[in-house]
């Protein structure tokens, strides 16, 4: 049994006395003991792929913030990788992928067959040393990226703020981006089914890139293989976080998950009318605030928690905390949500 | 007199036979006569800043593509530039200042009292050409960037994906922020005005990074300035393009513009039920699908020629055409525009 529940208390709508709170990208760089262990390494992917270290940069967000749920060190490129199209993270640029896929005869880059234990047992292993140094703390959370994110990258080869060969694709080639689409998705959801395999406590699905799409494009391109994957895993702790995606909120406010992500930029009041008690929700403190003086933090953390509406809430930033932040800022939002008592208990 | 002066009576909100088009960025590298001019200077800014040249590249769209308005073939970042932050563009990186705006000190860095008809001189010579060389055929748009857009360059001193620094400036500096956020303001509507006088007939803001502020904070740092600035420009086509501030469109509606831009992610239903007849609403074709074929194309600008409720429409991109979309294909989008008698005639 777990010490501190309270975030998968919140997925399923029980009563909690505080709203729980995490940070996206809380395991890294904001850490010194993360730079240090990092220091010591040839790269990220070393990182990512090295099973006891990526526990330990797992955990150490737990030891160092207290916050209330554990997120898997990894990332979400290691997808497309086990799916045969390798990535280097290239220092102060990001990811960066040979070969791409823009045709037909591209898809033939890919491995067919490839068993998802293997290929990621790295992530595997990882989640279960995890699970034992977490000493059954908190909850922790596996993840994925969308296929729609995932697309983009095997598409456009790298990150960019348009993903225009991406997006040229879903025009040009309708056909061709919807089988690549759901190759992810399959591979996705063999990849997600193994980690709940391997002991995570919940899912978060990240379509980092939903917003470069227009309500339609994701309707057709994105939502239908979320949906297929949040099928996969009903009655589990399932969170969908479509960052940018505001018109399409509608849509996403009938998936069968559990909770929705917020960026910093969706109205939590919106967003609740469409979903009602159906679902929790998540975010979505602006990851900017956080380079403000203390007391600015405080009060604007308290004003949302003041503004939430039901008792059905995770709070988080927006978006991934930024490097660059001092950790003792991100303690300040992680206790002023802690000390929060709401008004729902 | 104007031969065509579709644009201006849709800012007006007049009796059209059908919508006036014309797309953002396109005087430039999707024209070939662009290129060849290009590959002959020694870069951007030597472009932007010798008047028959850049007035050459404004007309160019006239005479290929037979738009129904010509834009000063500039560059927003001018005016931080002509402020005492001189800025190079690099090649296939973009925009980087040697000195930003981070402190109070910072801003002795910035000239005072400068004379904008002196430190723009360039760009009001290319208007004057412009106009002689367009020939009263469409009329001439002149515009700026919003000051947020503007102190985002000023202060991170290159583009970003977050502009995290121009962001922290907001929360742990807002007196400096709305400080400067002034200074560009005021250099703005100067700068304007003496395009006004210079002969351009329409005036567009861009506010390209609004997309990056939450509700409030867009609401604080950007709108009061958008709104000082249309204030000095009341009774003349004045277009504010915010993009994708989807969640503070409610108080943009209430500008005192003439119209609004749309990017591809907002929907002109909603935005029509928030202004309705008070504003003309321009875009917002998703630039993507220029990379489809023609037959999509077509289809795809028809449908959203027929979703439009009213005649106060300018058809136009969502964003600027992006520089390898074939020209070809740019000209399918505007002939099924100039092809579509609408049903308010």
């Amino acid at each position: 049994m777990l010490e501190n529940d309270l975030y998968l208390k919140a997925h399923r709508g029980e009563q909690i006395p505080r709203f729980p709170v995490w940070v996206m990208r809380q395991a890294g760089r904001i850490l010194p003991e993360y730079r240090a262990l990092r220091a010591k390494l040839k790269g990220f992917k070393e990182l990512v792929e090295t099973p006891h270290l990526a526990a330990e940069v797992t955990v150490q967000p737990i030891d160092r913030l207290d916050v209330d749920a554990a997120i898997l060190f990894s990332d979400i490129l290691v997808v497309p990788d086990a799916m045969g199209l390798k990535y280097e993270m290239v220092e102060q640029i990001g990811p960066f992928f040979t070969e791409t896929i823009r045709s037909t005869q591209d898809l033939k880059k890919l491995d067919q067959g490839m068993d998802v234990k293997d290929r990621l047992s790295y992530v595997f292993e990882t989640i279960r040393i995890t699970q034992l140094e977490l000493r059954n703390r908190v909850p922790l959370i596996g993840f994925a990226g969308a296929p729609w994110t995932i697309f983009c990258y095997m598409v456009e080869g790298k990150g960019s703020k348009t993903f225009s060969e991406a997006k040229k694709m879903i025009y040009s080639d309708p056909v061709l981006a919807h089988e690549l689409l759901n190759r992810i998705t399959e591979f996705t959801i063999a990849y997600m089914k193994e980690q709940q395999n391997s002991g995570v406590d919940a899912l978060q699905l990240f379509d980092s890139w939903a917003g470069i799409l227009g309500k339609e494009q994701y309707a057709e391109f994105a939502i239908p293989y979320v949906k297929k994957i949040a099928e996969s895993f009903l009655n589990f702790p399932f969170t969908v976080f479509s960052k940018g995606a505001y018109a399409s909120m509608p849509q996403l406010a009938t998936l069968p998950c559990t909770a929705l992500g917020l960026d910093w930029n969706m109205e939590f009041d919106d967003i609740r009318d469409l979903v009602g008690e159906t679902k929790t929700l998540q975010g979505n403190l602006d990851p900017c605030l956080l380079y403000a003086d203390k007391k600015t933090i405080e009060k604007e953390t308290k004003k949302l928690l003041e503004s939430f509406k039901s008792s059905r809430h995770i709070v988080n930033l927006g978006h991934g905390v930024y490097p660059d932040v001092d950790f003792e800022h991100v303690q300040v939002f992680i206790n002023t949500v802690k000390n929060y008592e709401t008004k729902f208990a």
